[in-house]
């Protein structure tokens, strides 16, 4: 194509709607317009980068044999409430009463849809298992829609849902398209995690998310550079120190903090580790029981797992009014010695395995040091993996290495949903024994339009987005300097974006009359992975130049062989 | 692909809710799923034939110079508040409310969302023309959704819309407009006129209807076979008869029809041709004036046209009783004759031409024959076109020709809107003068769903759809009968399967264990153009068996000759 055929809309400054790099520089670059909150259009220009991902999403999707099929966006209520989700889903969906004051929802996924089909359409283990997808507009009505199309409201999904006779054709079919994401992930040239997740409301068993990682990642992750572990940091596995614990060394001693509330401070002051120090947080339950957890001092709570601890789920945090009538103290000084018998004490794995350790006194402005379970304080109640893992934790998978963190930005989330959807909703077969069993369901989604986002937070430098060849609206850009002035560059330009064209490159003539310097800085911006700048001067000598996007240095060509080098550059 | 991967679900008979023949066998075939009133799931054969048609839509809107955008299907009341028609457009459209209670439409049409992309984006008449598409999934709240994909609520439509620093300039992309449309639907291979026709709510001046021409179109056209003049018949002008009027040679006489009130029965009672009868039809103005429009007993009114007779816009048809009060006289015997001198009397160009002929005589029971004007009552007040055309009528276009009329199914309309939308929207740009002006624009949709149930009320037999090859979910089918009982036929059929998909054809393996007669009866229902069987009574003379699915006769074909045979065959 030719930029004078190509709607192109460059900006110096991105509007100041935009917080993340990756919309800021969608903005700038015109691949998206905004409409309203939430809401985008994609111009020409981005529609190729979308339509790219979505063609490798489809690819996987088909060779993994799933069938593609459309579902409508607009579905009955009446469904959803088989389920229970009409009530359940929360306000993110978007409900919607029709001209006869029927009830529906602009669907944010499809489960209740696929499921009403499988029961109407399969009815004996001989047509299982089958794999349905779509690619489709999806609408979350989100509280705050933001960072552009990594949280717009209405986006591009692809949704897969998968029906089987047993458990174990789930776990195969499964394992496929766990194969087909990380494919979809390399094709595109993202680098990428499948990591283990919590199943949230979705619901059902195993559940892996698929992260493009990237520091403005909203998701923090654990993995072990020494194997493929990885994980959710809410999910990965903290174990206790596998030293035991050691024995008392230190008597028990107040220790006057006049200000020091938080632990590093305490720290500091003392001249110890902040490893020494334990931390204790106070809790409410459902059943109003006030819960002491503690921690050491530099590690986080993670309310995933201490929710999962016998009477804590949907706990919460005490109130200074709780903590001071249960403890007597304010927060900040507060701890486990010497409290009483009947507050559950919840110990971190860490905190049960150390010894003389410093926390508060429950006493105001003052901590204890050289604390010691079994002799200052009974034993906890209860330990428990609570907190979240750190750098340098040892990895679960127990192979040896140890946990790294880094953050992601999930693209795709596979679940075993099991039967939760096929009981609800009487999706039934009969099995070669001729017995009514509920189907086996899987669900696998990819956010295909936050695809796009992600990889421009992965790839870019100062002066735009750097795209993977896999997503890039044009693969090569071939910038004529002069074109509307000299007929040698015009000649050559029409010549190679010919011979590009016709060597199968997707490639973008900017004939356009601008200035060189600002053509250069639009395909910079806009990310094409490859370029070739013809100028009178360089074909006085037979030549033409190329630089890579990444790479950034220039080479000299000979124009004869322009066509064969660009094609020995690209992956 | 082969049937035992593909989800294949045929159905004996339709469900009940199907009226229309497309609707139903699209049920039967499986190609769609009902999920409520006017909602459908396009199963994986269904969406084979949708993605068809959307690739040549596609593919004709690009090489017409138009390019690729998506906007959001959900839109802000805002916008359409500024063209008015928030409230104008009425129950059709989809109104939504968000959880922080903004107003949106589910979006039926884009004028106002392209408008504000163009008023922020294009601002020199450099810039200019420009015309943008999109295949998106639009929502409209029929009233009573029916025939299936034909008016769905939910549907795919192709809209494009162009802008322009000039009307010259609107014109030429029109025409380019006009031209690829007609090239789209004589590559799908479907039978369709291009129409002049009523701009209707969208507004503006000029627009054609695209219609596939079948039995169950619920629009009537007027066409020449003998030259390209088309119309929807409430367009088609209708001439007075070239001969002038003929002098009297009857007196005015009451005749005595005790119960005919209809033009048809009163001719018949009287042994005259109804030609020569005149009907009167009472109307009243908006101002409360009470009108009669005569026209020829065989000619039917038309709204369109007599609204548009001076005073008669928004005309309604006179109750009984304000008949009863003008007249003195029942319906079924009103005529012109005798009427107060202050009640306007509107001819048909026809009814003027005539002499000698019936009517009403004002006085129950009793019509009036040998009536003539000038002498029995005065020249009509007006004389205008005020009917429909019927077979026959002279053709507009002054070629000589006549009228016929046909059916059809309207699959795409393109607009002329003119300023309409940019001037209610300020969306305006700079001319060569440096002279600010509203934009010139035109709109072009297509209902790409829509197309897929047209082309199968116009290919279609006793067994199933006829499907235009381009059109085809698959263009051959392959049968093997006895794939699971016989090697020779396994082996054959594999490897015709194989060289048909190396030769590029999209080529179905039927390779289920099923009856023969049952396959058979699945790929002609389905559709599929051609059809190879392979069993092993022909494949013992080195043979295989080919149908077409529209000729029907059955050719033994060379197994080693049948991929050059099948190529041949195709379009």
């Amino acid at each position: 194509m030719r930029t004078s055929q190509l709607f192109i809309s460059t900006l110096k400054e991105a509007p100041s709607e935009a917080e993340l790099l990756s919309h800021k520089l969608m903005l700038r670059a015109g691949l998206i317009k905004r409409l309203g909150s939430g809401l985008y259009t994609w111009m020409p220009l981005g529609l190729r980068v979308l339509r790219k991902v979505e063609a490798v999403v489809r690819q996987e999707m088909n060779r993994a044999g799933a069938q593609e099929l459309l579902m409508p966006a607009v579905q009955p209520a009446e469904l959803w409430q088989e389920t229970g989700r009409w009530d359940v889903f929360g306000p993110q969906m978007l409900k919607i009463t029709d001209r006869h004051e029927r009830q529906f929802c602009f669907g944010p996924t499809h489960e209740e849809v696929i499921t009403d089909i499988a029961r109407a359409e399969l009815r004996s283990y001989k047509q299982l298992p089958v794999n349905f997808y779509q690619v489709q507009t999806k609408f979350r009505d989100e509280i705050r829609p933001r960072f552009g199309v990594m949280r717009a409201r209405e986006f591009m999904m692809k949704d897969a849902y998968s029906f089987h006779a047993d458990f174990d054709s789930l776990k195969a079919t499964y394992d496929v398209m766990y194969g087909a994401y990380s494919q979809v992930f390399t094709r595109l040239g993202l680098k990428f995690r499948a990591v283990a997740a919590d199943t949230g409301a979705i619901g059902g068993d195993g559940s892996h998310e698929f992260h493009v990682l990237a520091d403005a990642g909203e998701d923090l992750l654990a993995y072990c550079p020494t194997s493929d572990y990885a994980a959710n940091v809410e999910l990965a596995e903290a174990f206790a120190p596998e030293a035991p614990r050691a024995a008392a060394t230190q008597a028990m001693a107040e220790v006057d903090t006049p200000k020091q509330t938080a632990c590093e401070d305490v720290a500091a002051l003392l001249g110890i580790s902040v490893t020494q120090t334990v931390k204790a947080i106070a809790l409410v339950t459902t059943t109003g029981e006030f819960v002491l957890a503690l921690l050491r001092g530099d590690h986080n709570l993670n309310e995933v797992k201490i929710g999962k601890v016998e009477g804590m789920a949907d706990f919460r945090f005490a109130t200074e009014e709780e903590i001071r009538s249960n403890l007597s103290c304010p927060p900040g000084f507060i701890g486990p010695v010497g409290v009483n018998a009947n507050i559950r004490i919840i110990a971190d794995r860490t905190v049960a395995a150390m010894s003389d350790f410093v926390c508060g006194a429950n006493k105001p402005k003052f901590h204890l040091s050289g604390v010691n379970f079994g002799r200052d304080l009974p034993e906890p109640a209860v330990v428990a993996d609570i907190r979240n893992v750190v750098n340098g934790d040892r990895c679960p998978d127990g192979k040896g290495g140890v946990l790294e963190l880094c953050r992601g930005i999930e693209v795709g989330h596979i679940f075993q949903l099991r039967t939760k959807y096929s009981a609800a909703m009487n999706c039934t077969f009969l099995n070669e024994q001729n017995t009514l069993l509920p189907m086996e369901m899987g669900c696998y989604g990819i956010g295909v339009s936050r695809i796009v986002g992600a990889a421009i937070e992965q790839n870019h430098d100062a002066r735009g987005i750097i795209w993977p060849e896999a997503m890039a609206p044009f693969t090569v850009a071939v910038v004529a300097v002069g074109y509307h002035k000299s007929e040698a560059v015009k000649a050559a330009a029409d010549q190679l974006y010919a011979d590009l064209s016709a060597a199968g490159v997707d490639v973008l003539l900017d004939d356009r009359n601008e200035r060189p310097g600002s053509m250069f800085a639009d395909m910079e911006l806009i990310g094409i992975p490859h370029r070739i700048t013809v100028g009178d001067k360089a074909l006085a000598n037979g030549e033409v130049e190329y630089v890579s996007r990444r790479a950034g240095e220039m080479q000299k060509v000979a124009i004869g062989e322009a066509v064969s080098f660009v094609k020995s550059q690209l992956a």
